[in-house]
């Protein structure tokens, strides 16, 4: 063991800044000072965003994004990162840092750095457990009863957005066809974090329109992961790797299948050794451990952690420990899944939307014809639903309509691939944003309107 | 809004990584892969260590510490840190990941660096959440009333391990004075966390014994911060900073005495404020801002952030949402606190126990010394306890003895400095690791000797 290293052993103790002036240590004290302000500030955004949202009768989760942009990278700068063109000189909370501790500046660099890839990596963990936990609220054999609908939502709500997006602008905007066909492609997301939240904060997640909504969600996700291999080996090669292609196929869906059909399998085993167990946390902990994993190996074989997470979910919904998981992961997801909608609002540069600024004109214009595809495409899936009359079309294809973070990951790597324009890179970015910060209460009247018998029981189930 | 860097927007998507090709993307996806898999096995550690000891009735936490030095860098290597001497070749957990997933020599850096810190961040705020839930368990009152006596112990307790070490180095050892003080000084350490997990697991938290315990490892936290403070300045410059050590006591106290004051000035608004609330957590999250806005003033005063998060729980078990608060912070505890302790285990690196090192061997003679004179110091200081016959005087004695963190942090302050040769070094870190070890079944056994007509209630409370 080298000794001198133990210096930061355990980077825990302030006095190893006064007293042995270790820069190591003194970074591991400042890193965890700064990570605890952070959570503060994300904290009280979620907080004071979400109580006002609830007040004006919005879902509290846009309140969380709205806090998010208040002490973002557009206003307030306490909580921002290096991905958005942060440095320690712009962060809020590095002065703040500095002013109250002793901070150097080569220290706040790093300081920053670590920092930010913490609140980064906590507000994943976030998605992740809000996934597991949508998993654990939703209902397999419901799931499975409304898949062929889910899968018509799902692939409706990919072809229209992405067929009319970029059909219109080659043809009315007249613009190349990579970049074109890069922005229909963003078009045919969904962010299934923010939809599913909503959905629970309006108590219509288990509804049979909220089963169809996930069951889309997940499967977009997946269409997602595959438009866009295709749409990035085609700008980056001019031809489609049909080979990649069926490898996400066949591994998504032997995944999903197999991890639910596995877990079914070991739910008796998990269930008895649970049983067994004697020490505190038993059920949570071995939950973690079965979602966790499952996460882990979606993550490897190029799915989404959260898909893992998600069938994690599903399949402990599941077992008669059901009702224990849920309330024990309540408190875990209160404490780390405002800090992903805070996070995903904190990246999000509002700058983009001014119009005095010269660059962003064209694509504002160009962002106003994406937003109305991005919306009526979704929207025209919701009623591609066949049969049953009863079903609140309308609020389906709703939900289908906010991008979140995955519609940004399209513009991102259209950016690196030096396909899009700056002026189609804007228009995306406005796309992805309108689209989310109008899909929450959107979603919450269409929700209304359609089942508005059911409305006495909407004012309680969001005061929980 | 710089686009190209927006690919790292939200480093979400596996996607990204076969697609686009963009490096920062594809270590961010790998980054959450390397952290979902370290928890996996943190956990799977913890459990396993903390379920074997249950049944062979030894307290759960050893269980979890040893859980960590199997996975840590005495055994398997899956849950490594730079700091402890390991990179990505010999950490088990890349190779895994090599294995699993495509990973580059330079991104396998990058990754390791970045996973080693966030898993630290997250075992910090697993002993910060332990120190917030052990306050809200506490009783402010009785420690207050206790308070007096636990002085007492914490006193004694630093100066009859520090006394008898240093002279006993000098006299015994022929050391030199700094290394002789150095040693002695590691000597006066005690980790509040282990004791304090261990009292709640065998359920003497709340009696007598427990507060005075709990009371003194406060107080020997602050009084650890001022003698390794002095030691420090002794040994750089020769002499004794006298105002680095007022400022010391003084922030100190005034930290204690004015989050108290100021908490139970502030309890009726912060209830009534949760009380108005409507959005999901309002109480966790309410507390939790708290929490670690305490912890992290007490951070930059240069105290410990642990002391800001039990002054904050001590606060908060005041109020009438205590049971309530107790109830959420469960989960978040079982959640964070494994972390800490098995990454405690794992920073142990038992090598240094080894005799057939022959540099080992002159250390581990000077670290059979220290490690009696750890015990029996700290044993005296529990009978110090004036009055009150009917205490357990021996329990509370014990009950200060692991030296955990704490005493490490000296190892390391003292290695940087130059002033310790490296069979000085090894004592010291031989002397932590056991009594680190041995305190938990240790305070187990002397509780039930001393109140063994309480024992039939134990086997239930530690089966919870």
């Amino acid at each position: 063991m080298d000794n001198l290293t133990i210096a930061n052993w355990f980077t825990k103790t302030s006095l190893l800044a006064t007293a042995a002036e270790g820069e190591g240590s003194e970074n591991g004290t400042l890193v965890i000072a700064a990570v605890l302000l952070s959570l503060v500030f994300i904290y009280l955004a979620s907080k004071i965003g979400g109580e006002i949202c609830a007040r004006i009768n919005l879902p509290p989760v846009l309140g969380e994004l709205v806090g998010g942009v208040v002490i973002g990278v557009s206003l307030l700068h306490l909580v921002v990162f290096p991905e958005t063109g942060s440095n320690p000189e712009t962060s809020t909370l590095m002065r703040i840092l500095s002013l109250t501790a002793d901070l150097s500046p080569q220290a706040a660099e790093s300081i920053f750095a670590t920092e930010s890839e913490a609140i980064t990596i906590l507000s994943e963990l976030g998605v992740i457990i809000l996934l597991f936990e949508i998993g654990l609220e939703s209902d397999l054999k419901e799931l499975i009863r409304v898949g062929p609908q889910a899968a018509i939502v799902a692939v409706v709500g990919v072809i229209a957005p992405f067929a009319a997006g970029t059909a219109g602008l080659i043809y009315i905007f007249h613009l190349p066809a990579i970049p074109a066909i890069f922005a229909g492609a963003a078009l045919t997301a969904t962010s299934i974090g923010i939809t599913a939240k909503v959905l629970a904060e309006i108590g219509y997640l288990s509804s049979k329109e909220g089963q169809i909504i996930i069951g889309a969600a997940v499967l977009d996700d997946i269409l997602g992961i595959i438009v866009l291999a295709v749409v990035a080996s085609l700008a980056k090669t001019g031809e489609i790797q049909v080979t990649n292609i069926i490898y996400l196929i066949v591994s998504a869906a032997t995944f999903l299948v197999g991890a639910i059909l596995l877990g079914r399998f070991l739910t008796p085993f998990f269930i008895g050794l649970v049983e067994e167990m004697k020490t505190r946390g038993q059920l949570l902990i071995t939950s973690l451990i079965f979602g966790f994993f499952l996460a882990y190996i979606a993550n490897v074989i190029q799915l989404e952690a959260i898909l893992g997470a998600f069938a994690a979910g599903l399949v402990l919904a599941e077992t008669e420990k059901r009702e224990e998981l849920e309330e024990q992961i309540i408190p875990i997801a209160d404490f780390f899944v405002p800090i992903f909608f805070v996070c995903v609002g904190a990246k999000t540069n509002l700058n983009v939307l001014n119009p005095a600024i010269p660059s962003n004109r064209e694509g504002l214009i160009i962002a106003a014809f994406l937003i109305i595809v991005a919306i009526i495409g979704k929207v025209i899936a919701g009623f591609g639903v066949f049969g049953q009359e009863k079903l609140n079309k309308l609020a389906i294809g709703v939900g289908m309509v906010p991008r979140g973070e995955v519609g940004l990951v399209f513009a991102g790597v259209g950016a690196a691939s030096g396909a899009l324009s700056p002026a189609v890179d804007t228009a995306i970015i406005v796309m992805v944003i309108v689209t989310t910060f109008v899909a929450p209460p959107l979603l919450r009247v269409v929700f209304r309107q359609g089942t508005a018998s059911q409305e006495e029981s909407l004012s309680t189930s969001t005061d929980k």
